[in-house]
């Protein structure tokens, strides 16, 4: 016999999809939502559906959006020169909790990946080479992941660029508060070579 | 600026209230979900909005169940001179995937405890009282979690049921495949208590 009525078993499996739940907390999640109906299963459900018909890709930038163009990308308060480009909307909204950056974003989408067979063209790496153009922008911040393919991805952007746009990517070193002994060795290497006068 | 639009800060604020999942994890799997809009959100909402409409507890042991009366309850292939008494449907659906149990079930809904003012009428131990006697239980098998209130609340059934009714609770020892080196001490001396001829 498997865990309970067959609805139960489906929300189940469809719940151990998500990222960070597995079989075990899926179950669990799935009965705390059972005790919860009123406050949490129905609101959740709902939630999802207005998310289902809301959500949309920003057509410029590839943040999630309500409308064709995104918050970000509309505001007139955020710098037009700079683009930071990111992999994921998770990166961007990463970046705006630290609320340090001004200008406006592009989402790549993921990175280039060979094995993967991931091209530039599976990516948003058009559109950014196009927006660098028409939107006059005058520099290009890299905030890839330190990953050998959000690398890979950084250099083939860097060089569709050209010289005549500034490209940047953020400084790698020990993360405040972090302890050297837990540190890889890549990052003390890293911080070591980009050392600055104290 | 928060994560992004309102309607996907309220999910990721309800998805965050399950358990396991924290503010972080609940960002990704909002950003799975809307990445995997018809073949996971959409589904997830739908498979919610049923498991409400259906879901209720068993009158008669507390199981999840979409009629009045759960399958096991009902099933005729069960044992009824048996009753495995557990904390939650969680613990139910354990003891269903081991298969080693043939009888019925009953689900007290938590365990007793003082601190969080629960006594025997905030647990389902008067209906598991009443059910020892009208359906001819001859054992009740007391299969709690093996933490402080869990073995309180086994004790107190235990003095409820009195003389008449074989109580018994589950082994404790050594898990199967488990390390000595691995296991905490309570377990070490329980396992070395209840020793066996080999």
């Amino acid at each position: 016999m498997a865990d309970g009525p067959e609805d139960i078993e489906a929300l189940i499996e469809l719940m151990a999809k998500l990222p960070g739940l597995g079989p075990r907390s899926a179950r669990r999640a799935v009965l705390h939502l059972v005790k919860k109906r009123s406050l949490l299963l129905l609101p959740l459900s709902d939630a999802m559906q207005s998310v289902a018909a809301t959500a949309r890709e920003c057509l410029n930038c590839g943040n999630i959006s309500t409308s064709e163009i995104c918050d970000i990308c509309r505001s007139e308060s955020r710098a037009t020169g700079e683009i930071c480009v990111v992999e994921d909307v998770a990166d961007l909204w990463a970046m705006e909790r630290s609320a340090v950056f001004k200008g406006r974003y592009h989402v790549l989408g993921g990175t280039l990946s060979a094995l993967d067979a991931v091209g530039p063209d599976n990516l948003r790496i058009p559109q950014l080479l196009r927006r660098v153009r028409e939107e006059g922008v005058r520099e290009v911040i890299l905030a890839l992941n330190a990953t050998v393919d959000g690398q890979t991805t950084a250099h083939y952007i860097a060089d569709q660029l050209g010289p005549e746009i500034e490209v940047t990517s953020l400084a790698q070193g020990v993360p405040i508060g972090g302890e050297l002994d837990y540190l890889d060795d890549g990052t003390i290497s890293a911080a070591m070579r980009a050392r600055k006068a104290f």
